[in-house]
């Protein structure tokens, strides 16, 4: 599967037994899963080392505590066996800080912009402080809408070394190689690939959507 | 008890073995437990259920996504008989909307101001908009820090008919009487409680403080 390693596949279902079979199909041809709150929910932590036998896991469980609290659920989900963390910066340096210094390898992801309407009226506001601020941390990445190309390119923009990972792929509007040229590094597919009758060929179908882009991008590659 | 109804307790172990042994030794005198992530990251939401027994619950977990996120845990945690939840209205009107609408009889606390000074950056710039925001979404009461009184007082002022619930009382220097005459209307309490070698009793201890209050103020009460 080519550019497999742009698709990160959110699985926002309570179902461990649902989401591990589905995680058992994909696992190939992802480069990640994103997995948060509703599937913890669902059964507890230890479902993270599960599906960590298929692909890397991204916990996207928002962090937005005090950084005691940030801390103790980061230390958890790293000993779970999670290869990324995803934490909002709004809630300070302190407690970004936290999750970052108890992160170890992992990979802290900051959200600093988001792709529902809600977001603008206090996270646009405030994205390019938030951006600064996660890369002050050590954030490795950042989140950013992929459904809104603009505050996307604003981010990639602002990013410097941090990965960008677009959300809002999907069901939520975004197209995906509009987000990839947007700036995007990874594309956060969730409802459209796991509610699908067949989640393995809804993946290889965006990813030949994906590849595209690839093929524009290669004669001036070559240059 | 006198007061016993000022009272919640945060339980915020991973362990949920330990946990329900505190929930039953100090269940009959608190107003409410708040739990967080890391007790469900420590078993799963039937946690919930099983801490209803003992008192009221309120379930931490400081919603922060996209609304159909937010609706989905919603859904669950009151499926699982929780009286409370908590949310970060920063995310947006339409992310606090869908708490609320998806609550039901449960009550929605909204976070507009923070217990550690990390949040002074982001957050404290917009507490009054958070509060109107939080008011106009229905939430029944907000979060506020009660070891910084000038900010407690700020939001009680600005809470209107919300309830006010002070956190950052005990380990994190909040002093429980000044929280009250600041306008707090329940006080979480959290470490200070459950890593007591005998938590029901610096319950009891507190209240005793807390009583305090209620008799300074009787004379008045009676005018």
């Amino acid at each position: 599967m080519a550019d497999n390693n742009k698709i990160v596949v959110a699985l926002d279902l309570f179902d461990p037994i649902k989401t591990r079979a589905i995680a058992q199909k994909i696992g190939e041809d992802v480069f990640a899963f994103k997995v948060g709150w509703p599937l913890i929910l669902g059964s507890n932590s230890d479902i993270i080392n599960d599906l960590a036998r298929y692909a890397k896991v991204i916990c996207d469980v928002n962090l937005a505590n005090i950084p005691d609290i940030n801390r103790a659920i980061t230390e958890n989900i790293r000993e779970h066996g999670a290869w990324g963390i995803v934490a909002h910066p709004f809630a300070g340096k302190d407690a970004l800080d936290a999750v970052v210094k108890s992160a170890g390898s992992m990979k802290v992801f900051s959200i600093v912009a988001m792709s529902h309407p809600g977001s603008a009226t206090f996270i646009d506001r405030d994205t390019e402080e938030l951006c600064a601020l996660s890369a002050s941390s050590g954030a490795y990445g950042v989140m950013a809408p992929g459904n809104r190309i603009d505050v996307l390119g604003k981010v990639k923009r602002l990013a410097g070394q941090m990965k960008v990972l677009a959300t809002g792929i999907g069901t939520q509007g975004g197209d995906p190689l509009l987000a990839l040229r947007g700036g995007a590094d990874y594309l956060v597919i969730g409802r459209s690939v796991y509610n699908a009758r067949d989640p393995l060929r809804e993946l290889k179908r965006i990813d030949a959507v994906i590849s595209r882009l690839g093929e524009e991008q290669r004669p001036e590659a070559s240059v």
